[in-house]
């Protein structure tokens, strides 16, 4: 599949999440490339069909899309919940487990999201996968003492890469962390896995969604197919 | 017991406590009125008696302290091991759990600690109780969305309080963030709450230190006393 074909994928997923956006209601809107589509499809709407909602952003980078849309953008600590959070994700599996944070943004989009009363990631077919790891698992990482953290991933067998921007300066997330990448290649265990990385001191979140999500809506070259979690 | 009684038995700590640097270590220095006389007398030797040792600080304030002595400071990834870490607390148990972070450092102190061979904390018998938990319990919180993780640490019974400064400004840490007191006046399980917080998404780190300290130098009318930990 070609990059022309994905981003029509993409597209096809972000057009039939937005229609899961109703006039009044507060929605999250996650960050990444699928999100573009959903925001650009939201916009459309607002500005063609009159469609009123707030929204609440987990990046600065959708939030600066959706305002450019004249769509009204609050902070997360302004609204007493949300009502449906849409968002990418980067791996997600048949148990509901999955991947996000290769936007660097997983901070942010993980506290949206638990504070959302329903969770919808907008995928093409590529990231529904039989087991998670394969795309680097993110984890945001205080910069005072990344070092050692970095040094008791690699003695735990976790492959971590310290993520850099094209400068080879660490990348900053929008707290000013970093991100370290761990290239597991598969996550047999991501419970186990969440509960190692969080009581780890100096991590600050990681991007592991587990069965979080309640909804997801894969682009796929025969229509968007929605996968719905039962067990959540 | 009157500040100037107490400021004698924190100096007398600080001092027995200094006994612990020698020349060539790497020693971590904490934050605090405590570990300010400590930074006093390691300054004195550096200049009076030409002790050379090379100190990691938890503070940007312990740092500009030290500095002005001569003291050379690193920073905690220049080094791959720490010596000794001389640090205060705001309460400890005979179990050897503390709370630390009334001075707004707990992460950078625990990110010290856990790299270090050794920990020491200084402080006055004011700071050795039966129960921790009278002293309020900080938590350092992600500025986003943090109204939402003290709504839940209220639901929860914890009280939080969001700390303040003198202008009624939420008061940041050396890493931007907020500080979130929880006054539980008493904390009997505190494993149990430590898993709790550390696992609340929107939470960075908590000043509950659980069996982590070594020897705690306890300023006492009679002299310096010295609690060792043999379970650690």
């Amino acid at each position: 599949m070609d990059k022309a074909q994905q981003d029509a994928l993409k597209k096809a997923a972000g057009i039939e999440a937005a229609k899961l956006v109703e006039n009044g209601m507060i929605a999250g809107l996650g960050t990444g490339s699928t999100v573009r589509f959903l925001v650009d499809e939201l916009g459309r709407r607002v500005q063609e069909e009159g469609l009123q909602f707030t929204g609440v952003t987990t990046s600065r980078r959708t939030q600066e899309q959706a305002e450019g849309y004249g769509i009204k953008i609050v902070d997360v600590d302004d609204v007493d919940h949300i009502d449906v959070t849409i968002d990418g994700a980067d791996e997600v599996d048949k148990n509901f487990n999955g991947i996000k944070g290769g936007g660097a943004a997983l901070l942010w989009e993980k506290i949206v999201a638990i504070n959302s009363n329903k969770i919808v990631w907008i995928v093409d077919e590529s990231k529904v996968v039989d087991t998670i790891g394969k795309f680097p698992l993110p984890v945001e990482v205080i910069p005072f003492g990344a070092g050692h953290v970095v040094k008791k991933f690699e003695a735990k067998g976790y492959k971590p890469v310290l993520r850099l921007d094209a400068d080879g300066k660490e990348v900053r997330t929008d707290e000013n962390n970093f991100i370290v990448d761990l290239h597991l290649e598969r996550i047999d265990h991501p419970q186990d896995l969440a509960e190692d990385l969080i009581n780890t001191v100096g991590v600050v979140e990681h991007g592991l969604f587990l069965n979080m999500v309640d909804t997801v809506i894969v682009g796929d070259p025969n229509g968007p197919r929605v996968m719905t979690n039962g067990n959540k």
